[in-house]
Formats: structure tokens, C-alpha cells, sequence
């Protein structure tokens, strides 16, 4: 795939422009985006000349050769086996002096030890965070990119109808989550990330995932499903009613999507991030629910379905750097933020594509109180 | 519950011997384990004598009450808010010197520096990992933790036969997860580890994810699935033939089983985790296989689906601490590497409990290449 050659290129002009000599990724959506295969407890090491250097299970070693783009591979047996061949790579590269960067935003400090290991690492060769340089890459996505998201996206919308068409009283959350996921990889995931849902009074937490509570009456009921379809992602969060919303459950409801699409309605090449987020925080605090509302309202979406671009505050504490003004072909989520009343909590979120004029809704699923 | 006084109390007395002066865990099954409450994006600093302070999004506090043994708890806005409220704890305790014990097998390196951020800790105090505290805290399971792990196992039963019964040429291996993971959720299970399943050629591989990859005829098929239920885990593996099995294929199958079923019979209170690894290698070895082993065999069970004890190798790659003889009422998965043989791979796995005579095997679904 030319994509790959071209990416790596580029990845060798960002590494020179910030000092980093060789870098060492095992994130395994990096790797999918430089070398072609991410997978896990293997790495993938570059050079400014985009020469790639795999290290994979012995056992994988037939399997990446046909799906990875690399010069250079080593199979190992176990950890040992694993931190010998780093040193190799770097002795087959010329690597004596310089700078590795490394993801700091991944490696546990365990895991950071063992790439640092000195039976890997020459004890000469600095190490950088190399995720500002790799979320960089990865942010504007090309066309065949964006069709992956949208396949992803028809899929996280097949997802939501078998999990929402489920919801009645009686059910358990789980039991919820477990119709999103059926019918997820029925449609065609080959995987996807955590699934949330909660109920009732379980709304009103944070990160809501599924438990044995059974469904009430009356009921809100939080639904967040994020799909992977041919190695992209989407993600799509609808609240529904499990009978008839009292009156305030209908007005926070009404209030929220009414502050997500004056959102979308912003999203456009040249907007920022932090524009975008005080728009959909704006409109709710404008109702006085500034004391209401949790989670930064946007991120984006590709390979994961949480990445960059991240709001500035969140960026930071993550070892992202802020995110540039967006530029089209970024794919975001907008609703990432809960409005929080005390009893229940409502929220919804869509994936969104940003382009010079309108913005592109990816995820369709009707945003509905009541069904 | 008594139970988590208890387990205060002993951690108090660990921290003592190893010269740590105060917890920060943000492990979710840590958090569990000892104030009784684990959930994403929150922490608990716990001092010697057992006191506990809690950190949780602002959304939670309420939630985490009815759940959560503490005695002081802050709710936060944001990441700002985190590592700040981290402060307010430090001060709570009257700690400006000494020790905290970081989870480094969790913290990524931004974590780690969120967590030890100027704003969040005194400089004074010293970071230490706290990682082999906590693992011999949770090795031996207590009554009620075994009945738990039963129970998610009698699940996992339930989840590899919707699987196995599943499997047939034509569906893909990411159909097949569909079933497992739909089963163990409508048997209770409130969650899952990540599900595993792979077919014909991707047999070969260390971590076969499921893909979209159709089921032939006379494939074999490899199913792993680690259902929670009640906060527990269980681990199961089987490999199954869509249809009938080579010569090779079964004696390869019958050879692993063998292996399997001779470590699972050492396994006793007084065992060390090498010597059952060694019984394991040991059989397919003898048979000429010594080349076609990847994987440490043997691996804990419990809160996490793997977890403390790990093999010695295993163990220091990962941070954790090489682990002492076996006792009573440690749980442990047996059959964690596999059989690679080039074209195909076989593996058998169970959740066994460790006891001072036979032990005891949760997981009874059978083990049979041809359904």
C-alpha cells in the first residue's frame, strides 16, 4: 500500500524536525498506521529514513510478513527473547547516540522499564515522548480512512437500534450491552472497545459501565458503543426512556441535544477545539447547569475511538500536546459531556467528520428520548 | 463487610515492612480489593493504619458511598481537580515525607507523571512501586472470593458452549466471540475480559483476536474467553475442529491435553509456579516439541483474569515479584501457552483452586477437539 510508504516518509520528517532519532512503538494502532499490523506484544521500530524494524512472537512472524510493511524482523520466544532483539534493532540500525522516543502515553512504567532495559537500550540513547509527534500524524485522515469510520459508523448504528429496541423493564444493563454487541459483530466488527450502559440512578456516574441492575419503569437508560470495522472505529452514545420521561427528564434531554447540534452546527476546517467546547458547555450553562456538567465534549475518532484531537485541558494531563485549530478530514465526536442532574444524567454523541463547509454526521441513529 | 476491614488492616501491616508510607492505587481491582470499590478515572490513598481517602469524579461521590469503605472523599471536576484533590490528601494524612506506592504495572509514564506532579505530590515524598504490596495482598482468595470465581467460572462454561456449538464453516471468527459473549452476559456475567478466537491459519498466532476471517472446513478453532461476574473472573480456552480433525491435528490436541491434564494434577499447596511450568513444557518437550512452545503456562485468577502468581520470567518482566511456592486457596489458569506446530496450534486451559490435597477444577467444559 502506497498509504504506508508515504506515511512512514512523513513520519522520518517529523522525527528530524523533533530530535528523535529511532523511534519504539507496541501501541498497536501506531503500528497499524506506520508499518500496516498492530498487534499485541510485538514493536515496531523507525528510523528518519522510515526503515522499519518489527519484533513479533516467534510464533507471529509468518502471519506479520503478510499483512506489515518492514526491512527488518525478529521473532522472540518471551520477554528476554523480547528486550535482545530491541538491542539488535538498534545495532542494525546504527543506533549508538540520539534519541528514542517512546509512547509515553501507553508504556506502564513497568513496560518503560523494559524498552529502557539496558540489555535493550544503548545506555547512550536518550528517551522522548514520541505521542505528540505520532496523534500529529495520525489526526487529518485520508479518504480511505474516512470510509473505514464510516463503515464503522453504519455498524455503531446497527449496534445502537439492536441495544435500544431491547430496553424494557426487567432487563439487566448488561443484558443491554450484550444486544449492542451481538449485533455489532453480526454487521461486521471484528472487535470493539468497552461497552457502556447504565439505568436509573446509575446515570449519574461518570463512566457508567454495565452491572446486574434490571431496568425500570421510567427509567434513563445510557448506551455508548464504539465498533471496530477493518481496523477504524466510531462512536455513538444515545440516552433513551424506558416507558414515559417525566417532564424534566424531556427538557434536560431537549436542553442537551440542543446544545450537541449547536456544536456540530460549528464544526468546520479552521474552528478550535476549545470553541467547540465552550459552545456545547455554553448553551447548558446558559440553562444554569454550569455546576452540571462532567467530561470534556469532544475528541477524536479513527483508529480509536478516543484520540487526538483532545480538548487542551484533557490533552494536557493525557501527554498530548493542544490541539491545532481542526482541519478537514479530522473525524471527531461531539457529546463526550454529561449533563448530570442529581437523578439521572442525559447525553448524546455522534461522530463527525469536519470538511470546508458543512460538517458530515457519520453515526444516524434517530436521537430520540422515546422511541 | 468485615472482610475489607481486614484487608486495611493487612495492607497496613505490608506497607510497614517494605517502607511504604502511603497507597495511591488507581487500579480498578485494587481499588475493589481494598476500600471496595473500583472504578475508571478515580483513586484511593490509603495511609498504615487503614484509613482510606477516596478521589472520584464529582458525579460519582454519591454512588461510591453506598459502595466504598473510606473515611474521607474528595469528587473532582477534572484531571486539575484530580491531582489537586491528591494534595488535599496528602495534607489530610500529615504526609510530607516519606514513601507512596505507585501501581506500576498500571501507570502509563503520563499517569505516573499526573500522579507525581508538583501539584499533586509533596516533593518531599518519595515514589516506590507498590506492585508485589498488592499482588501478595490478593494471592490467596478467601472463601467468599472462591465462591465468586466458581461462579464466573460456571459462566464461562456456559459462553465456550454457545461458542463451540457456534462453530461451523462460513461463520467468522468474530460471529463466534458474538455467541460466547452474548451467553455470558445472559448468564450473568456483567462484564468480560477482551474475547480471543481464532480459526485455521490464525491459530498460529500468540494473541488471536477475532477477525473477519470465515471458518473452513476442517479448520481448528480457538476459543478464550474470561467472563466477571460479581467483580471475579475465570479463564477457559478450548480447541475445537469445524469439522474432522487431521491424524496430526488430534495426536498434537491429545499431546496438549496430556500435558495440560499431568501440571493441572501437581497442582497443590507446597508447588512452586516453575515446577508446574516445567511439568507442562516438560511433556511436550519429551515429545520433540521443544522448538514449538510460546507462552508461560501458568498465570493467577481472580479480580483480574491474569494476575499474580506469574511464572519467575514472566513475573520480573512484568514488575511483579517472582512468586512463592503455591498455598491453599490460590487460584490459578492452567494451560496459558500453546502447542505451535506451523500450520495450526492446539491449547487447553482451566481456572483451578489450589488446596492441600487434589485441586479443584472450576471450569468442566469438555475438552474435545470433535464435538
Amino acid at each position: 500500500m502506497a498509504a504506508h510508504q508515504e506515511r512512514l516518509e512523513k513520519a522520518g520528517r517529523s522525527m528530524k524536525e523533533a530530535g528523535i532519532d529511532v523511534l519504539l512503538l507496541s501501541t498497536p494502532s501506531n503500528m497499524f498506521y506506520l508499518p500496516g499490523d498492530g498487534r499485541l506484544c510485538a514493536y515496531a521500530m523507525i528510523n528518519q529514513d522510515g526503515k522499519v524494524a518489527l519484533g513479533v512472537p516467534k510464533t507471529d512472524v509468518e502471519d506479520v510478513r503478510r499483512l506489515a510493511h518492514f526491512d527488518h524482523i525478529a521473532g522472540f520466544d518471551d520477554e528476554v527473547g523480547m528486550i535482545h532483539s530491541i538491542a539488535g534493532h538498534f545495532k542494525h540500525f546504527g543506533i549508538s547516540q540520539g534519541t528514542v522516543g517512546l509512547e509515553y502515553t501507553f508504556l506502564t512504567q513497568s513496560m518503560m522499564g523494559m524498552f529502557t532495559h539496558p540489555h535493550a537500550k544503548p545506555e547512550t540513547v536518550t528517551v522522548n515522548d514520541c505521542t505528540p509527534i505520532m496523534s500529529a500524524l495520525r489526526m487529518v485522515k485520508e479518504g480511505e480512512e474516512i470510509e473505514r469510520i464510516r463503515a464503522a459508523a453504519r455498524v455503531a448504528d446497527a449496534g445502537m437500534r439492536a441495544a435500544v429496541e431491547a430496553v424494557k423493564p426487567g432487563l439487566t444493563e448488561s443484558q443491554v450491552a450484550a444486544e449492542a454487541e451481538y449485533a455489532m459483530r453480526q454487521a461486521g466488527a471484528e472487535e470493539f472497545w468497552r461497552t457502556y450502559v447504565s439505568s436509573g440512578p446509575r446515570t449519574s456516574i461518570a463512566h457508567g459501565l454495565p452491572s446486574g441492575r434490571k431496568i425500570e419503569i421510567g427509567d434513563l437508560v445510557m448506551i455508548d458503543i464504539h465498533p471496530i470495522v477493518d481496523n477504524y472505529s466510531a462512536d455513538i452514545f444515545r440516552t433513551v426512556c424506558a416507558g414515559r420521561p417525566t417532564a424534566g427528564q424531556q427538557a434536560a434531554y431537549d436542553l442537551y441535544l440542543k446544545a450537541q447540534q449547536a456544536t456540530i452546527a460549528k464544526v468546520e476546517a479552521g474552528v478550535g477545539v476549545a470553541e467547540l467546547e465552550q459552545t456545547l458547555h455554553g448553551v447548558l450553562r446558559e440553562a444554569g447547569h454550569g455546576e452540571h456538567i462532567f467530561g470534556p465534549p469532544i475528541h477524536g475518532v479513527g483508529i480509536e475511538f478516543e484520540e487526538a484531537p483532545l480538548p487542551p485541558g484533557h490533552a494536557f494531563f493525557h501527554g498530548e500536546k493542544a490541539p491545532p485549530p481542526l482541519e478537514a478530514n479530522v473525524v471527531i465526536a461531539v457529546g463526550n459531556c454529561g449533563l448530570y442532574l442529581g437523578d439521572f444524567a442525559v447525553r448524546v454523541e455522534d461522530t463527525v467528520v469536519v470538511t470546508e463547509k458543512e460538517p458530515i454526521v457519520l453515526t444516524g441513529y434517530p436521537r430520540r428520548l422515546v422511541q
